[in-house]
């Protein structure tokens, strides 16, 4: 298509050659170096693979920035998360739908209604195009089922040995529309709720991880909280403070809870849910279940009398059937979160120190 | 600390055992995976590392998201970029600095004022933390510079051969005042103006990592354009749609306007300014540096009565002494954007096909 142009000889070459090997890279299927080169390459993966599975009207614009309207909302909420998580794919989920659920999630604790999701990945040269399409997928799915479009996006391509198959980050937007939930509103005598068992997620992509070859029950309970949460908010008046027990788990999150409230915080070990299969698994790898990550659940802080409405709420949504009271904030004011454990012992529950599981999310 | 549990045993060994990992990374000064386990050593790295640095009233809240004040706008815009730069540091700029300024000149050729950030972070295990506190550096300077705050943030480490030092991913939340810019709105007689000299940045990246013995004046232009553009909107009447000419260059961005506006786009090659050490390393590297991307460069369409008030606010700003017109949108309606060359030929600019320069950004 270029015509006579005096520039166009060394590029006009380079350009032919790397068609030679986009064409190759087609029909082998897999991601190239030139799909992120932000030139027609690129246009055609977004018009191929891309926009088919999670275009919308404001991502179709493929504008720089997408706009969102928020006339009706006087606060938005932002947040941001990578995944790496490896497998990319395990029993219950995959990289997209962990990445969709995590950011809204993160929104949806913080009392705010996500609105909108801006997706950059950074894919490894030679992942396969179908893999890259199966992620996409389930983005899409979690888009529908929690009615919150990808709006605006970005991919890069990385060489062989500087990736991973592929990274996703997802910052997403929300509109806050009743009282801010902050840590210090939390008071004595509230209540601890959590909207079911823990440590499934870290447990499934660990098991499929290290050990492949067994056949394991545990599935990941990644799952998009927000249609839930905000019923609650708006339902059940004396919902104090949420948070997802992501990372560093149900442990880290009552740590946090206790430390930057400043109450005494006593969980009672007996109630917390943990599956049978997930409590086998976290013997086995010498885990704590506490401490692993949740990707669809909630720690939900309420008034006291608040608590049965919210748990007879909870336990009636898909997420929430095994929603249950873990335990009570208390004086005295020392900022230390307590576990009472089965036997009758207790100890201490610290944010754990470092890396229990690399890669979980 | 932990006092007499029943589940401790093997978790505690692992924390311990952790620990001393963790301590033989902190002694190198180096990343640790365990830096980005969501436990005490990353509560540890964003204390000492990330909030002294780029720390302020809302991200020092750690909270799962950031909380933006909106209620003087009926509308906001939202955006997202990976960054993955290879080298991270370049003459001119490093990773942290082109994460910043890509999103905000994101935000801002759409029209929005930036009002924060979301930073996600990707590190390897083994990445100097010097070099994070480096990239953190520059972050903080463009943050102070563009008047717009990191808000919230996450960071995860995968292991050595699944990155490459550092990738960022920058998501950029902005306010729009004033009309909306769409292509819609580019007519025949509209001016294209360029806010300087095209091709410094991927320029400059490539000499550092191809031809890392040469010395050169190449420098990138990374340079947030923010408050220029804004002086810009409020100023002057007639400004119809801006661009930053990122991947794929100038060439991508006029070649888009012409297929998008579906009008006629006839660029001047002498008028189009490159600078003449830019121009010998692109033809060193057999480049064409219009392909070549910018990242403190806008292209800007004004009505043609607005050329000469554009031209002399823009000249007056430090990121855009040297704005020239470089073109016009004309009839007839072909969608086609044409270079008239130096020595009076015609060519076609067409968007890159592919990758010409990976990882320039």
């Amino acid at each position: 298509m270029k015509t006579n142009g005096t520039i166009a000889t060394a590029d006009r070459l380079m350009a032919e050659d790397e068609g030679q090997h986009a064409a190759a890279g087609r029909a082998r299927g897999r991601v190239m170096l030139a799909h992120g080169g932000g030139g027609q390459l690129t246009d055609e993966l977004l018009q191929t693979i891309v926009l088919p599975r999670i275009g919308n009207a404001e991502l179709c614009r493929m504008l720089d920035s997408a706009i969102l309207d928020v006339r009706e909302a006087g606060r938005v909420a932002l947040t941001i998360d990578g995944y790496v998580v490896q497998p990319w794919q395990f029993p219950g989920g995959d990289i997209g739908r962990i990445a969709m659920c995590g950011t809204i999630n993160d929104l949806a604790v913080c009392g705010a209604e996500p609105v909108g999701i801006a997706l950059g990945l950074i894919v490894t040269e030679g992942f396969p195009m179908g893999d890259l399409a199966a992620v996409l997928d389930s983005i899409h799915a979690i888009a529908s089922e929690a009615g919150v479009n990808v709006l605006t996006g970005d991919t890069k391509v990385v060489g062989c040995g500087q990736g991973d198959g592929v990274y996703v980050t997802t910052a997403g937007v929300g509109i806050c529309r009743g009282p801010a939930l902050t840590v210090e509103n939390v008071q004595p005598d509230d209540v601890l709720i959590v909207t079911g068992a823990v440590g499934d997620h870290g447990l499934a992509v660990m098991l499929a991880r290290e050990m492949p070859e067994v056949q394991s029950v545990v599935r990941s309970d990644v799952a998009p909280l927000n249609h839930m949460l905000r019923k609650l908010m708006v339902d059940v008046p004396g919902v104090v403070w949420m948070r997802d027990p992501t990372r560093s788990g149900l442990a880290g999150v009552t740590a946090d809870l206790a430390a930057q409230s400043g109450w005494h915080v006593a969980l009672d070990e007996e109630r917390i849910p943990v599956n049978v299969a997930t409590r086998h698994a976290a013997e086995m790898l010498g885990l704590d279940p506490l401490e692993v990550a949740n990707e669809g659940k909630a720690v939900i802080v309420v008034r006291p009398e608040a608590e049965e409405r919210a748990l007879a709420l909870l336990r009636d949504e898909p997420y929430g059937r095994a929603a249950v009271t873990i335990g009570r904030v208390t004086a005295p004011r020392d900022g230390v979160c307590e576990l009472h454990t089965a036997i009758g012992g207790r100890r201490i529950l610290q944010k754990p120190y470092g890396e229990q599981l690399p890669r979980i999310c």
